[in-house]
């Protein structure tokens, strides 16, 4: 068969293509989660209810997005999920839909799977075998008023700390107090806040904000800049050109971690995350 | 400040996802291709104008995929991209767009990075190291009729066959022939197949069609079933019940890789792939 | 201001506007829908269950639609609802789905507007009077296979049988019997077709089946032809070259309401519909 | 039959309907605009460039619509076009685009028909006929700051004023000078606005400031009230209780044509437009 002739008369199918641009000058959140991480955490053996390791890996990935996609300024993680935030004027694949959410999952897909050894590894440092390769979801959503996008990573912050509250609590019960699951479940069922805290205080001796910040407040992603050592060989002085060993410090940009409340005092601090 | 309140406030943003079900009873196809291959297949020094070993990679991957969305009946993969065709009734993740590609091709780059060391190894069988993540984009693309389906993969399939005879080309005049890169492009440029086909047979001695096929169709998934050999103990025989050790072939649905040209043959000879 | 410079700085804004191009290669319905006519009807004091006038008033806007969308090639009305049906190939506005169902509704009620005194006259030919503008929603529907777009078109058609057999069965008991309203749907609630048949027959002499067809099956516009007969002055005989005047019948192409099932015999009848 | 069973057998392919939400709390602007009105001002011997009695039944109808859809703050109609603005925080029709879009543009056809021999009336004031239904495009553009949508404003301000200048000089140098409309076209391609007004000032002796305003800024509805004065009986006095008539002013909600600039001071003036 003549391909050439034949392209030219299938290409038509490309017509079939949905365009999927997002609205210009509007916030624009890619999150990313776990698919059935439930399972997956459970077939790995994770700590419970929060396994740091698992955390610092979900980190290194974001950091890689985020080194990534420049017009990235917000990163937020907990649990086995990741909020991106995109400036409200990024072009990014002329703000494809599609484009977006998939380049940044497969690279944050890629990364979970390599670095997996370099983090999840036992006490004597060995990495644990990783089972199957996990999947990620990820979608796209636009929030038009800076309040709208301040609300929505309050909202996943909330989400960390009611989650981390309430299996700090139950996990004392079930695996310090020998409670059953069910009935540690019945305990916790509509209590307050304050009622957790009490249990875990008079119960085991935890005071709750205590508990490793970055299980309470998930980890935030900004840009900043690190400070970085080199060592390099340099004339002694104009008088003797004589070259000695020298380390220099030097700033250079990078994304920092951070675990911090994004409140009021937050974003005042910052006014330049949510500048035009 | 309290957490349970403070979500329950903001999960109005919740509402500004878009829900982005695709039309039911049409054939789906999602497209999966390597972000900026030109370089990633440059930085590793991937041999020109096919690297057999990216090709068994790049199967590799997709047969994961296939294996892992059951309503999947046809893969199709070549140079750095994969098609993946779901059945018209598929109901996959009730057919949201995102959820789809996302899951897909964060399982695709998984297992890209996770068996690179396997296949992009060197004569001695050593791994060549991968310098950085790759990343893929992926797409949903919605095709009525069983005619704009075929269409669809005899549009890659095409797509496959022109650039590997140019290709094949262009690489044995610059390599075999010593052209300087311009020069190959300027004589091939607007040349019909069947003068590729003679620059090749007579300049180098090449009969097209002896290529490797892989590199000619492109490589075609498809559900069938592989023997497997399994070794058990099992009695002798009724009459002397002393187990002795025997290898027994079963028959298991698996993933099987085609390299053949999707023509009307082809379709005709399989009249379940089209079946309701 | 320099108004030319400042449409200029400000037209980006047109790049807010999404496209909303629908699927090719697939049966497209648009769908009209009086909004609110339970009052409307009410506000009109139309007949009760049905008002033929205002079913020909319909009949007669759906007729403006299928004229001047030559693309469209079946129209279906019951109540305040009319479906328009246009081939899978239809290109109008390249398929652009906000200007099709603005286009065609706007006409639509245009011309019921406009006809609205020419058809809701009462009993001495007198137009009552509209008391305000309706509104019509209007909406697109993709179908891609056949069979899709015909159990479409039986949804609506069945929707159309059971509200009448319904609404008849209902005025006959609160209208003749003097039933009160909630009595009579609480004897009507859950009863079988055949049972509200036997009521009709055994309580009100009426025969279902004689009800007028236009409120038992709805309206289908299909193209067709019609007769129409023209006055012309033309010669006598070739010898006797004296105009006379003379009435010819000519046919021409035209839209035809019909009453009747879109069964199997009916589809089978006419296989120019559905064909390509 | 049984057309019970029928519609349940059917109504899946009410599954095909697609969902279309708006954005939340972001500007929708409805542009409703006359399709293929440069044939259908023609075919109307509507006068040039502008006629009055035509933008006239154009702000009726959108006064109509402006009174149904109460979350509608703003208008802006010029030549065959209207803009309407609803509120960040409109919910009509829970921002189902189609169903907004349609419903208005059906209000705005229907009444600009039924409105029409009451403006597109003759020296004498009988109605000039209409030949036959306009149709209407609609579509719903989302903005998501405040600047955007006093530039979308802007451009549609903009594109008045150029039109209007444009063809007051056109139409002036063809009608009363007898230019050959090619010859005019040529004169004034490429001619700045200050060039334009030249011409009008010098060879006409029209100041274009003293064109009608509502040609050179078009007309803006905004919600105010209107002062309505209503005859009532009422007692002459408490002593003497024998009722008089007296009228009475009172102030209603109404919406208003203003021709204004929507400049800065326009907006400074009005803060309760952007207000949330
Ligand atoms: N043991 C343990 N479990 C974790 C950790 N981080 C997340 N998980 C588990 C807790 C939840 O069951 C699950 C995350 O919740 P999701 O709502 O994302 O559910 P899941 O991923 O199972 O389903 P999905 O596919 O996202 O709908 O992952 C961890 O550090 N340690
Ligand atoms: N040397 C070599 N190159 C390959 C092989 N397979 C694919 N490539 C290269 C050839 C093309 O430059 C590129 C695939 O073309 P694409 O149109 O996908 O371009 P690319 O990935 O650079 O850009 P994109 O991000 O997809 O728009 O990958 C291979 O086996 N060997
Ligand atoms: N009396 C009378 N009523 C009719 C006739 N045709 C339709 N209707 C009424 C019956 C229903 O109440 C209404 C049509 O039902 P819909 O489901 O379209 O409801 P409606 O238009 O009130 O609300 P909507 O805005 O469409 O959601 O119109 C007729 O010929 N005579
Ligand atoms: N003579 C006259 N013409 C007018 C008046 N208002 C609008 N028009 C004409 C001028 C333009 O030809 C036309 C409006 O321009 P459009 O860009 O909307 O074009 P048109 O409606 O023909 O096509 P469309 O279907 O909207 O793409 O209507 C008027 O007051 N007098
Ligand atoms: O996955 P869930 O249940 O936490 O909630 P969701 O992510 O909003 O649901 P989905 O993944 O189905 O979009
Ligand atoms: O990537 P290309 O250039 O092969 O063509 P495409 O995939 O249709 O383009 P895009 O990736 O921009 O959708
Ligand atoms: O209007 P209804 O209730 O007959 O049903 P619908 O048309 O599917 O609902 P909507 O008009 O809200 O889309
Ligand atoms: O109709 P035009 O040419 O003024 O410009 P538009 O309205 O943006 O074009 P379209 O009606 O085709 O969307
Ligand atoms: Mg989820
Ligand atoms: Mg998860
Ligand atoms: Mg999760
Ligand atoms: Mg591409
Ligand atoms: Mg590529
Ligand atoms: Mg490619
Ligand atoms: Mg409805
Ligand atoms: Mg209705
Ligand atoms: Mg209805
Ligand atoms: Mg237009
Ligand atoms: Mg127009
Ligand atoms: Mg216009």
């Amino acid at each position: 068969p003549d391909w050439a002739m034949a392209k030219t008369k299938f290409e038509y199918v490309k017509q079939f293509e949905q365009q999927d641009p997002l609205l210009p000058n509007t916030w624009l959140v890619v999150r990313i989660d776990g698919r059935a991480f439930t399972r997956f955490t459970q077939d790995h053996a994770f700590e419970k209810p929060n396994d740091v390791r698992a955390l610092n890996l979900m980190n290194e990935c974001a950091k890689a997005v985020m080194r990534e996609f420049p017009e990235l300024i917000i990163g937020f993680g907990e649990s086995d999920e990741y909020s991106f935030v995109f400036k409200k004027r990024a072009t990014v694949f002329q703000r494809r839909a599609s484009k977006i959410m998939t380049s940044m999952v497969s690279l944050f897909a890629g990364n979970f799977v390599l670095n997996w050894p370099k983090f999840i590894i036992d006490k004597d440092g060995a990495p644990e075998p990783l089972q199957y390769i996990p999947q990620f979801d990820a979608r796209c959503v636009l929030y038009p008023s800076d309040k709208n996008l301040r609300d929505y990573l309050s909202w996943r912050q909330a989400d960390c700390h009611i989650n981390n509250l309430y299996n700090t609590c139950f996990w004392s019960l079930v695996r310090k107090a020998g409670v059953p699951e069910a009935e540690a479940q019945d305990r916790l069922k509509a209590t307050f806040a304050s009622e957790k805290n009490e249990i875990l205080f008079n119960e085991f001796g935890i005071n709750y904000n205590n508990e490793p910040v970055i299980f309470r407040k998930g980890s935030l992603l900004l840009r900043g800049h690190e400070e970085v050592t080199i060592t390099k060989m340099s004339p002694t002085s104009k008088a003797d050109p004589t070259p000695i060993e020298r380390t220099v410090t030097r700033k250079r940009p990078a994304v920092l971690v951070h675990h911090t409340d994004m409140n009021s005092e937050f974003w005042d601090a910052r006014p330049e995350l949510l500048a035009e």
